[in-house]
């Protein structure tokens, strides 16, 4: 595999990624996670307790909201709060994150707390979705934190049962490439978004033929690109928490 | 593989689907589509013209809208409309069902014209959005031929390159099952929705872990389900297409 | 009076009326209802307890909702979902079929309970507001009488006071005429709906001049024309209902 | 008839009836209008010009617009504008308002102007609806003396054909009243609201049986009542129009 | 200091101020208050308790809503109700008119009742913030009265420390003048809303170079001229009051 | 004066100023700035051409949105985009940065072009107004000269006429303080926000009591503070601006 890509890299490698854990000084979890130019900032506010719907059961929630700044990107684009309604993509995108992270919470050990996720991206170069997934794991792992110190969680509850990443991986002319910037994401044939534990198990996989169908050999490549970037993703979460 | 579903179907088989093909007397193209209990009315508006950001680049467009009644589900929910916003998930399916259509549409031979479709849910007993694409490609394959005949558009363009249809496969007790009905649907670990043309090439992978997190095997074996049921779906669209 | 109407009925004669009892698998009670090529889906949603302005009164609710599928109509009309608001004439329609049921329900004798009646138009030409009412009380009907079985609602409350249908009439070139189909409508002079109990007592009588005004003579002609038909649609009805 | 109202009325009597024309100093025409303790203020907003697709048709438009504020009423209700959205009866008397002023209008007549009635309630006891009519027909004919003073409106065009007002009539215990002030609509079984022509020409009949339906002979005592009413009403505003 | 404005006011004089107290027959305070041809209906609406948020701190609320007619101005408006959402304009004002009432009432002395105040403009000629905040004070008055003659507010308890009203100021061709009328207002440099007490104390002074910035020397001459004319003001307030 | 401030400072002192220039690698213009824990991301979008209504006029636009990040605060707050409308504060400050840019731009000078700035509050400490308005200069600033080098501003063009800066001003137990953080803010009896231009000239002051009233001894010695205050600002300004 030669190094065809716009910025050196070769096809199986990520962009820079970088993750600046506690951003925030209010936060009871936060981190600025940069995949290349993507920034996206997460933070992590942690209630002692939970929506009326689930009082009384013993179980926590965790649930996430994803936006972008009008001028992450390339153009400006119209605030959702001034339009008076949230799009479609953004909907899809923080029910996305939300999921992600609820695959690796065992709710009955977090308790009756509830955990939010805010993912706002300050600037956009493609892959602002697995890039959020990526940082709102570290930011939830130190709410968590947060919550045993404070005696919300239980000392050995373990509310974490594994750990969550996400990258995406596309097909551009024909060659099957990892974490896509976003000159690549326009490009490419097929992309998809990959949300994996720690154990290298799959959360979630939407593949889309953004041009032609893709076959099932195409699917496996990504996929073992996919596995492949999130491991060392998880390396670089795991670096960050300082485990 | 033993008979251990409710409604005795056998892992790999679909429930009884049916297409009352042009059942509107006003749409251009029309399908009321079962999947056993979910019915779903797909109707397509054809309009010549394109909105105002294609216009004049000699290329189509196609669109869907997917919504529910209010009383299609056991539990009665509000309607949108009276909420004033639409939610996420209907936003999510809207997006995947035009996407879906969009794969297998050559917006360059479909010419200036646009084709809308509305997907409604009359009764829901799970498969809603893959009960949605598979009518939608019937209803908009008459369309597409309604403007042919207008003349809007060209005799011999081949506005469709392939047909689109889409079944739902899960994991339940570890076992890999095609179509999952509501009940089913609520028991899996692992959902995943396949949306696949014609010529069994994939155009939408949407998995999700919405209990616990899958392998590779799993993965595999999902494939492998939904690929066979997308292709007796075909078989069915074409029947009623009358091909 | 000769035979003058586009679809060969007589000035005082009803569209052909069918109603699908029970249509629906899941609400408490349903009706398909047709008048001609105007199809409403009518369910009933039966909740046992009341909204909080009416707990402790001893005293049920019953509430409607109109709305039209975006491609029930020649033309395709954007989704009141999409739009973030209800429109006027919407509103207008699920006040008026709310308001003709609560006129044949004793709300003592049905208890606290509440009914939502969901008129969804399918497929409209002419006459949908008035297709809407006449299907709705077989829903409500059935819905009634699920509550007694599941005893929400005492054996012998009588919550049904009477029976309840509407039919619109107008004028068109001078001629009163009876339940007016769709292309009838856009040339109506004066256009009104009028709901009446299977007595024959009025519930409500809303005239309007779309052309010229009308005068005392042309609104007691129309009042005849509509009585009649509410007679046989209270016919239908409770044929339907296997009274 | 004996005189049992609280207020001293006889059963055929209207409240007194003030017209302040002129009350604005800003719009085409306006009108502060008192039906007893009711006034709404009636302003019409002259604009040269029609809405885009009535461009190049050579007719005129009249719409209205009609809500209460806040605290017209003897509670205090919410803003609608807070609220975000234009409740359903709010809808409903503003299209009532708008169908009955295009009764008498000749758009033709007209020209390319719209006029827009916008009917504020500043305080509330019954009968709004109808006082908005009667008040709205005064400022209508003012802004269409205004537009033929300025020339929009051809010298001899006889943009109005006729005059209209409204009242309300309804039953309360048995008996038949005229305009119903707020006490006495509570009570009423049948509340009805008509609009009529200075010709006496209905434009608008719309009752509703608010508790017991009704029959024939009391929808006939209270059609009697309105048109006298009515009749009452022309010459008021005749009177306050200088003519 | 010559007589140069339009309508002949010295620049240190007021337009014509009138206030009817007791405009409405519903509100529990309430005046019609005029700044030459400014006129605003602010009504003061008490209820006994207070919102969820202050219930058991043994605190009273006081807040108020701004809006103006759609034809209040030269040109016709559309509805905030019908655009769905209230503007900044009218946000900032209802919130300057709720901040200027706040700082005269002592909230514990006004116990757990709640005062709203809609200040309605039905007539704009500039300056209606400030006579809205002068008209509020005479209705917010009445309706503290009225609670204490029902029980609600304690016989000695002193809810009103003070009195407030507000007038504008701004520089016209270098020369500042008090209360600015719409003409003057579009034209100043700088306009200047000034909320003073009774007792000469500032509330809200808020200053905005329209044209070109201000100094410090423009400001004091600016701030004379607005507590000469809120000393006016308090004299009018109390003669409406029979202070 | 000693120092009796939390954070060490004196009554005369702002907080450590920082101010990232070019922080965001697409926007014409972007700064992020800190005033102590207080951090705004402001961006400029420079577009050629202007909104419709000024289209012709040989006149820019330059506008402003503020927003804050749902956890820039203590307690998390509901996103506005989810809510479904701006906030009245959200409302006022954006406003309040939209003039008080426009105070120190020669529209004329910039041409048709509109220059749009977004400040969004990344962490909250007080003062989140006066940090986007002296951070937003610096953005407006950069994008003024990027519209000079594509040459859609003239070479001569002297847009910006001034520079433009803001700073808190309160009383706390009687003493004026600059630049109150959070914790004094919330314990202000007056806060003052003061805009001032690069040559010491007011463009906005907007002076609240939130407590008790304040005398004009106050208000001068506030407005003092304020204009050393904004002195430093600029000062540190023009040397993030490398002036």
């Amino acid at each position: 595999m030669t190094d065809t890509r716009a910025d050196g890299r070769t096809a199986d490698q990520l962009r820079p990624i970088t993750i600046e854990r506690g951003w925030s000084a209010q936060a009871e979890g936060s981190a600025l996670i940069s995949f290349g130019n993507t920034k996206v900032l997460c933070t992590a506010s942690f209630t002692n307790g939970v929506p009326r719907w689930l009082v009384g059961k013993g179980k926590g929630w965790v649930t996430a909201e994803y936006a972008m700044l009008p001028r992450s990107t390339n153009e400006r684009m119209d605030r959702e709060s001034v339009k008076g309604r949230v799009g479609g993509r953004t909907h899809e995108i923080s029910r996305l994150v939300g999921r992600s992270l609820r695959a690796i919470i065992d709710t009955k050990a977090l308790g009756e707390n509830t955990i939010v996720i805010d993912c706002d991206v300050l600037q956009a170069d493609g892959g602002t979705r697995t890039a959020a997934i990526t940082g709102a794991y570290v930011a939830l792992a130190d709410a968590v934190a947060w919550g045993r110190e404070q005696g919300f969680i239980g000392k050995n509850a373990k509310a974490l049962i594994d750990t969550v990443s996400a990258v995406s991986v596309g097909i551009i002319d024909g060659v099957p490439l990892l974490d896509l910037a976003y000159t690549e994401d326009v490009r490419a044939e097929t992309d998809m978004n990959v949300v994996v534990t720690g154990r290298g198990l799959f959360v979630e996989v939407q593949g889309t033929a953004e041009g032609a169908p893709f076959d099932r050999r195409e699917l496996d490549a990504l996929l073992d690109l996919a596995l492949a970037g999130n491991a060392e993703l998880a390396r670089i979460q795991a670096e960050a928490l300082g485990a």
